[in-house]
């Protein structure tokens, strides 16, 4: 056996935050490293009510095969509350149901990206989308954030450089791993600079009904009126990411060969799990659940913050984000974060460093990441005084 | 807006099955067409008592995050199972769970295949995997099938002129859409071209558990002592294509990388239906379910058979396959097969053409498959009927 793998497969391996998550978990470290919901955010008892009701419905809507684009109701009331509610999406797009918004960002480029295409990212970003991005082929620029989103010159000094760049790809409410959001003077911006340099935008808005305090900023896609701006969203965070639905709104002229992508990859979404979505939608529990899970998480940002001050104060920094799952803290210069936190690690609590965001992870970078969404109130002090007395061993 | 697609892209298009479909359904044609299970074959009641069940289990375990490879006591299951009832798999072997096979055969390619590279593949085939073959910018070379497997001659002579050929793409078992299977003396001749030719072997066997009579003949898998045999399987023709649950058994050595295409792709299945599963095949209502899905779809395939003796004897021959979900049915020289699937169509029967499964379709081709799995028993016999009234206008 001396089979080879493709190019593309060098780039495939785990990403660093599961590699942490293995020494995570009950008589094991505090995990503050993924992007897990909460399990008490999630609404166990309302979902297997809708699953049963699902479950009496006719089988060929059920459990035999369905169309590729999704449960023809779920993808109306999408479009529709998208678009009332947060006036996203118009009578050119269409929308397409996906394994989550992950498999959006894997289709999209697919369908859009050769092999040595550029794609403009934010620096640092999700690893998920960077991994799909790098498993086909695609150089990937970086753009440094900034606390109010990527920074405007370096954004157009890259466009210029690289003039067939297929997408900017952006994160910008509550933003992975910083949780800093994009101005809207900034969302603006970026969208004229695609425009000026011929270039598409993929916005990736997994967090953006996940906002605490302070007023909503307008979609990037709400100011689409040349079709270039491809939308995920995802109910992995607002219901449950079990569930696996997410979405794609795009542009009608992209939708033949997007579809033609997820049949390929996984023919269409489970429909009991799509049907749930669309009934938490319809019969009104989904503003119920987003306030329940807004109250949770908000008390968790809250405590973190206040954690921080407590126990690490005076010796870290960050920026309080206004939603989403994360804070994004700045250690001291003269710590080494990977050491940091390797001791914090065999010390009882996992987090990930910033650099593992990174386009290109400069070991230097001063940051870690902590989600709050995930543990318990009672452990998130617990391992946020732990964080503290790691600290003091620096 | 002028975004071009990716090379890739350009093959990118719906199946033609399911333009067929569109002109199917109630009060439109009899969907002889795609390869639905039954309605009737599907254990509605069953999935929703334990899908209930499942949902009883703590959150964590069923809707949140879960592991890429699948739900462990799913996979720990069917690699118990595949070796005690099929003797497949050995120590070296690994599985991870898939959204069905198309999720399997999928990231095979992905991680084995650069644009440019030979898979070998029966002619005809499985459009989904051509067209996810096809999705890569792979070179398919087709090998003709006879009715006991691909022509061995050919075979050996596509290995040599593609000595760098990434695998051998083969449905062994009631294949689609000629419901011819392969010999025991071609298998063990595949697997020893395949050494021979150092490349790999892609085995799909999504109706191996669907024989009605005959004895089984053991899968290419159980042969490999190399590690050189993919083995892909599913639970969408014997429990549900709506559960989306599919696996691959391969060498450890292509694990990570496999998981890592996944985890890219959709991070993982929904837990909630892998455990649905897993309680079919422990709690012992697997086997009568398999029971009843061969007892349904055996009575189907005589009944098929009968009719095309009754309603077109003597003008067309077909091979009475063994198990599976297809009869392909061969027409008469004189008859363009496109002018016979386009009057079955508007005298109320959806029938696909064969060379819709030719890696190079050859629009001389005689046949067309008739799924017999999904029609009822009455559309059944009226749709055949219909195909006999429409012969006799050629």
């Amino acid at each position: 056996m001396n089979q080879t793998f493709a190019k593309r497969a060098e780039s495939l391996a785990p990403a660093a935050v599961y590699e942490i998550l293995k020494h995570c978990g009950p008589g094991k470290a505090i995990a503050f490293a993924a992007g897990n919901p909460g399990a008490d955010a999630i609404p166990g008892e309302v979902i297997a009510g809708y699953m049963a009701e699902a479950l009496t419905m006719p089988i060929p809507q059920t459990l035999l095969y369905a169309p590729t684009e999704g449960y023809p109701p779920l993808r109306e009331k999408l479009v529709a509350d998208l678009k009332s509610k947060r006036n996203i999406g118009n009578d050119d797009d269409k929308i397409i149901i996906t394994q989550g918004a992950t498999q959006a960002i894997e289709i999209v480029t697919k369908v859009f990206c050769n092999e040595g295409d550029v794609i403009i990212s934010e620096n640092p970003s999700f690893t998920g989308s960077l991994s799909a991005f790098k498993s086909y082929g695609v150089q990937i620029e970086g753009v440094d954030m900034e606390h109010d989103g990527m920074c405007m010159e370096k954004l157009e000094e890259t466009l210029k450089k690289h003039p067939n760049a297929r997408f900017i790809y952006t994160i910008p409410n509550f933003q992975n791993p910083t949780g800093w959001t994009t101005s809207l003077e900034k969302r603006k911006k970026i969208y004229e600079l695609a425009k000026k340099y011929n270039t598409l935008i993929l916005e990736d808005d997994p967090y953006g009904d996940l906002r605490y305090f302070g007023e909503d900023i307008p979609t990037i896609k709400s100011m689409d009126t040349d079709g270039i701006v491809l939308y995920a969203g995802s109910f992995s965070k607002t219901i449950s990411p079990g569930l696996r639905v997410g979405y794609l709104l795009m542009h009608k002229n992209y939708m033949e060969k997007l579809a033609a992508a997820k049949q390929i990859s996984d023919v269409h979404s489970p429909s009991v799990n799509q049907i749930v979505v669309h009934k938490m939608m319809t019969e009104f529990t989904m503003e119920r659940q987003l306030a329940d899970v807004r109250a949770i998480y908000n008390r968790r940002l809250q405590l973190t913050c206040d954690c921080i001050d407590k126990y690490l104060g005076g010796r870290v920094s960050y920026v309080k984000p206004e939603g989403g799952l994360y804070v994004y803290v700045q250690l001291p210069a003269e710590i080494n974060v990977d050491d940091f936190c390797g001791q914090a690690l065999k010390d009882g609590v996992g987090i990930v460093q910033g650099h593992s965001f990174e386009v290109t992870p400069d070991p230097n970078s001063p940051y870690f990441r902590i989600n709050f969404s995930s543990p318990t109130d009672e452990n998130l002090e617990k391992g946020i005084r732990i964080l503290g007395d790691v600290l003091k061993k620096f």
